[in-house]
């Protein structure tokens, strides 16, 4: 039977504490845990589509899901009883009542990550950043991000074996630098797995001097993910925001 | 024998991991993590002198230490074996060596401290400020504020029992208020125990409507500790400068 009510959710949540979004058996996943108290809620089975998965250790700031029921309940309702019950790790920061045609991942139109590189220690940072000590070229890490903005073929910059989708738009990627923390912000169409960890991985070479802004080039024009090396840890990453 | 080089330190460290600054038998603190990794670096037994205690779970982005050594070594040596060998919650930001009459505590010539509350679930916040959910009247919060500004004796505001060296001088009193995070940043030529935790208990209170601006006046007038019922929760509370 189709359920009658669809819920948009906006959540937050700690990546680090979670072996990722999608729900696996005996593993604390984001999807697990919230269809736990949905359904205690609502009385009845839930199932809850994130607008992607997150992978183990990455962070969400704005991630975006739906669920449907059969029965309605007051959005505010919702949103007081999520964020009283639930782990103090994942927070809901807003809940919606969606037309039934509203699909977390079909439906969305884009998306923005940000990832963080911290260069002096901080201990509010850790687990929330990369730490790197050494010293990196800013100058050519922009370089670098040039290229990818020009590129719609980012194959070499994502998991091996992953189907992909199709091109993808790059629309804006930008990187803030204040002397101590790098973040890097992409917007795109979508992300293919790793993506963003994998043009990280490779600009924080470049910035160190391991790699050349040509061998960057290179990778990417080989058009082969197994030719794409270097992944930033997953701590770095924040899922900032999905747009419908 | 009197040691021959002095060196100071700028600490930032996760208050909530730490039974506070000051060396206990058998528990995790501050000053004793520091002192084990000194007294292995020199080879001899370093005692660290802080700013001033921070209570447990209270956090620090700049507090200041200095220890005294006979041996001399290069500060950026000290800087780099601290940050490599110390625990991820605690972090040094800078190493100087400064004259020996330099003095963490007898020294400082002000402090600044930060506390934060925050009204919108969110999981990055969570022991890093005081989640409060339910309303606060901003303005009377601030108009709260005004009377600390304008009072020396603030002995009703400090830990019951606690020796008081001499009046307070408020030099800076600013709330910060985003919509969602408020900061309530204090400047004083320093501070007694608890201070800053009863003076944002009882503005919060106030901002709640359970407590009258009046009321609050005639608590600071008693100067009596007993009377200051209010005192925020530690995880709120950052330690944010040492003026000297």
């Amino acid at each position: 039977m189709e359920k009658k009510y669809n819920y948009k959710l906006k959540l937050s949540y700690i990546g680090k504490n979670f072996s990722g979004w999608q729900k696996q058996p005996n593993r604390r996943t984001v999807q697990g845990v919230l269809e736990e108290k949905l359904s205690i809620f609502f009385n009845e089975e839930i199932k809850v589509i994130g607008s992607g998965r997150t992978d183990a250790g990455v962070h969400a700031l704005g991630q975006v899901a739906n669920f449907k029921t059969n029965s309605f309940k007051n959005s505010e309702k919702i949103y007081r009883y999520l964020n009283a019950t639930l782990p103090r790790d994942v927070a809901v920061l807003s809940v919606q009542h969606v037309p039934l045609s509203f699909h977390a991942r079909f439906s969305a139109k884009g998306k923005t990550y940000i990832y963080r590189i911290y260069t002096k220690p901080d201990p509010f940072l850790f687990g929330y950043g990369w730490y790197i000590s050494k010293k990196l070229n800013i100058k050519s890490m922009l370089s670098a991000l040039d290229l990818i903005k020009k590129e719609k073929d980012l194959i070499s910059l994502s998991k091996k074996g992953e189907y992909i989708r199709e091109d993808v738009e790059i629309r804006e990627v930008y990187l803030r630098y204040d002397g101590s923390i790098i973040e890097i912000e992409i917007t795109a169409s979508h992300f293919l797995r790793y993506m963003v960890r994998k043009i990280v991985g490779h600009i924080v070479q470049i910035g160190l001097g391991s790699l050349s802004i040509e061998e960057f080039e290179n990778i990417i024009k080989a058009k082969d993910p197994s030719k794409g090396l270097f992944i930033a840890p997953p701590e770095g990453l924040f899922l900032k925001e999905v747009y419908y």
